[in-house]
């Protein structure tokens, strides 16, 4: 059995981020964990999980979750092994799930834990397409967007762990798939790794014309993950009795495109009316009933490997910052992943 | 059997109007309707139904159903008494629904038709709480809306055909309700004739924060009908996973409120995403697998007498233009028709 660390490292809100993140919001502790208490596991982490959902914790704003206070470790979901355990249901050398943190160790409840069976996929799939973003694509489209074959479904960070499984299911479903990534060799990605119909690029100009002429059937299914300029550019396309199930609005994260653009309340709600679409708001959690069918799905998916999917790992606690950053402005390709030990 | 009539009229589209309509933009012609043609009847309208949508018609830009050309009749349904027929289905004196238009008789193919049993209820409530009106709130209801016991739900124009039977269904179901009205006669018709749990007068200053008081536990279902300033009123308020069936956006058909507000389409969808609010706009007729419980149960309710309905009636064609620029200023009191012939 490993020793108890007297040193584990984690990171902490040093200020509330105004628009983008820097590193300056972000700060390294030192601590030591101790043994746990009756009920409890003391845990090293193996990969933490960095998701756009994070960048709201971080604001005052009131939303679905309680906002992080500054001096708190920012929240997470980690891979971990248990180091010690005075939990029955658990023992040294498990793999478990775990909210804790970015942090390379933690003391946890018991209860909330989950075990990860390593034989089903490699552990670090249960952050990503065997995680909650695998997850939010799999209930959303499922649940809301409910694509039939022939219908058009539009995703964007199409090579990202929500929209790469979305384009992929929807494509089993017999639907044309047009991803928007950002930049050629995601959109390259997009097509030929995954499979899509047709790939666009949001960054090169005239992208809501571009994004017009591969969907040249309008677009009856619009799984929304990015807000901001990208939903403008999809609202006009949209056909009637058209669903827009909303799990994320990354491009509205940072609060720096939140000042209005060309589409106003008015015209998107006459747009509602005209054209009978259905917007439905939905955090993964809300949908558990279908969870046994994505892990069997999904899963069976990945071992005969027609599912893909990508990781963009970075190594060490020290790169969560930066990897995070990063993040909310597009520069990672697939998965965003911090490897903390082996 | 009465005699053909040699000078029938109708209202055709003048003019498009420019926002507010005017006496100008419409045109009384007279015709003569002839004979039936196989297949044909020959109606007197009995009752012309004015609706909002109808402004919509008048506009050229694209909605869910074609723009009225210039000259043209102005669309409508009608009660309507058969004279003459050469179909087989029709016989004199039949009671019809139709959709002939602001015109006091019109040849109709029989195809399109339907009877009305006046036993059933007066025969001009096919045109309000037992017609379109009635079945919009019904299914919007019902599909979309779906109050549980305990929730909060709230309608604009309450005292109209589709909110007061909004509100009253919503009653049944044991929501609370709260209804929005322009002024204190119908704010007092909508408590003590309907029976909602609480009104607001939209013509007073501070209607979003009578609303947000007659609102302690929060909105969980609006069934939007009116679109502007109470939809901006209304937002703030939604509760997690509230459902917003959209029917109508009065407050906007005239191009008049069109100018954006303080919401914002980003500040929208935040809330979409972090409420998991359903936005979904419906016409009645996709609706159609509700309205045979529809009639059952409100055709039961009016001859029973636990529901109720009001009626604003004007008198003769003429009044056609007067009554609907009325109605699209909320000058009506209850389900606006224009009697045409006894």
């Amino acid at each position: 059995m490993p020793a108890t660390p007297t040193q584990a490292r984690r990171i902490v809100l040093a200020a509330r981020p105004q628009g983008e993140p820097r590193e300056t919001d972000f700060r390294i502790e030192t601590f030591t964990p101790g043994d746990p208490a009756p009920g409890q596991v003391l845990l090293e982490s193996l990969y933490l999980s960095l998701d756009p959902y994070m960048r709201g914790r971080m604001s005052e704003a009131k939303s679905y979750a309680p906002s992080l206070a500054v001096g708190q470790t920012i929240v997470g979901e980690v891979v971990a092994r248990v180091l010690a355990s005075a939990a029955p249901a658990f023992a040294p050398g498990d793999l478990v799930q775990a909210h804790a943190g970015w942090t390379t160790h933690a003391l946890m409840d018991a209860k909330g834990l989950v075990k990860i069976d390593p034989a089903i996929a490699p552990v670090e799939t249960r952050l990503g397409v065997l995680g909650m973003p695998g997850f939010t694509a799999y209930a959303g489209l499922r649940e809301i967007g409910r694509p039939r074959a022939g219908e058009t479904v539009v995703v964007a960070a199409a090579s990202g762990p929500v929209g790469s499984l979305v384009g992929q299911l929807a494509k089993r479903d017999g639907a044309r798939v047009v991803g928007i990534a950002g930049g050629a060799d995601k959109c390259a990605y997009v097509k030929k790794e995954l499979g899509f119909d047709a790939a666009v690029d949001h960054r090169r100009d005239g992208m809501a014309q571009a994004l017009a002429e591969a969907c040249p059937d309008g677009i009856d299914v619009y799984f929304e993950n990015v807000g901001g300029a990208v939903w403008e550019a999809v609202f006009p396309l949209l056909n009637t009795f058209a669903r827009i199930p909303v799990c994320g609005l990354i491009a509205d994260y940072n609060g720096t495109t939140s000042r209005p653009g060309d589409l106003t309340v008015p015209a998107l709600m006459r747009g509602v009316l005209s054209k009978r679409l259905t917007l439905r708001g939905f955090i993964n959690y809300d949908l558990d009933s279908y969870r046994e069918d994505f892990l069997r799905e999904v899963g069976a998916g990945l071992r005969d490997g027609t599912i893909r999917h990508a990781e963009d790992i970075s190594e060490g606690l020290d790169s969560a910052p930066g990897a995070f950053m990063g993040m909310l402005k597009g520069r990672n390709f697939g998965k965003v992943l911090v490897r903390l030990a082996q």
